[in-house]
């Protein structure tokens, strides 16, 4: 149970509540380890719990009507999804699968929703978490129109190397390439080649999922002049103050 | 001042409230009529007030350092913007500007901030909304990746269909098409070439800001099989449970 709580407490919709409403909240909390490949649930199933991520990656994503799938997210360790259904809607809006082997954890939503009857706090919270990732969406939204696939590559290459912290700048890309590039919205061979571009045009070398470049400088000046924001992104250094060490 | 009230009372984060509320957290209300034109404020401004359309249109937008213009979202008479800055950012994540010439209510950001740590309800409220703004936006991150955008500008047009229960199918264009090819984050020539294109695959005729089409069913048929939702757009019909009348 205490590693239970030691996860969700670090999740961001807990992370500033009062020890006792998050032992209240896990009391029905179970965890369940899931090969890759099982489907926790799909589009449209009947919401009844809200989960969050222990170990290995999770993809949620929609399936259309001719078949295309569309990935909504990847997410990681201490990442939570589902909880965003506490109001009319009852069923979950996306199809969520295990992309690497892992650990999750699952609660019930209607403990989650009695206590944002009840709590301000984690009213609040929650309204947090999900203002930041309305954010984020945004933001992913603005890419979509504004960088080449090039750059969105190189977009997400820096924002890991923000999030891994990686002195010298060498990162682990966190999922295989093909997720990878669904995730970004790209096709396997758009993406391919995309990724051949960035290689001539900065100095990276890739060894298997390690991408080692020599600075980060060059990648930033190049990637960041089609975004509105700037280098070190703005909304991944409030949770991470001290930055990145280069 | 009553109809201030009047309109405020039909933005979505005040329209399950308590009259009182709604009374309270409008007393430092102003409304302004503004040109086309006119920026209201622009990103990284210090963020003292959220704002509800009354008339015209708003355009949220953001600019790269290259110099390209990304659309977040062009809003309407009932909508809300600015209400995101309740935590710990206090500057806007984007620019507003008047895109069609209107009046805009202005309301202190501290009196909403204030309010949310003392009742749950307003609490609750704001995060209704963001919830429903995540999700649109994450239909949209889909559209982006799944539709082409030829079927783009249908899905507009069948939105608006809905919204504006239109019968027989004629939908006005709310904003001007240089405007709306910005929303679709698609450059003016992709525009035209795309709802040419539109014009040949389905019966539409178009006149000025009018566009006529025969049947919506062909052109949910042609633009809907590359979503995962189904026409009627169900995130539509939950605030229209009347629907459309065909």
């Amino acid at each position: 149970m205490d590693d239970i709580i030691n996860i969700l407490s670090k999740a961001s919709i807990f992370e500033k509540l009062e020890p006792q409403i998050i032992n209240k909240l896990s009391e029905r909390a179970h965890q369940n380890m899931h090969k890759k490949g099982k489907i926790l649930f799909i589009y449209g199933d009947i919401a009844e719990h809200y989960y969050v991520v222990k170990s290995g990656h999770v993809k949620l994503f929609r399936e259309t009507l001719d078949g295309t799938q569309a990935v909504l997210n990847v997410l990681s360790q201490g990442d939570i999804f589902g909880h965003n259904l506490l109001f009319e809607k009852n069923t979950y809006p996306y199809s969520a699968e295990i992309a690497e082997a892992g650990t999750i954890i699952s609660l019930p939503l209607s403990d989650l929703r009695e206590e944002t009857h009840k709590n301000n706090d984690i009213t609040l919270s929650i309204l947090r978490t999900i203002t930041h990732q309305l954010e984020q969406t945004e933001r992913e939204l603005e890419r979509r129109s504004t960088q080449s696939a090039t750059q969105r590559i190189g977009c997400f290459l820096l924002r890991q190397a923000i999030q891994q912290k990686t002195n010298p700048p060498t990162i682990r890309l966190p999922y295989d390439k093909m997720l990878l590039a669904a995730f970004l919205g790209m096709q396997p061979e758009t993406f391919s080649r995309a990724l051949s571009r960035l290689k001539k045009k900065n100095k990276i070398r890739i060894e298997g999922s390690y991408i080692h470049l020599e600075t980060l400088d060059q990648l930033s000046i190049y990637t960041c002049s089609s975004c509105s924001g700037k280098f070190p992104c703005e909304d991944l250094m409030r949770n991470n103050p001290n930055g990145i060490k280069e």
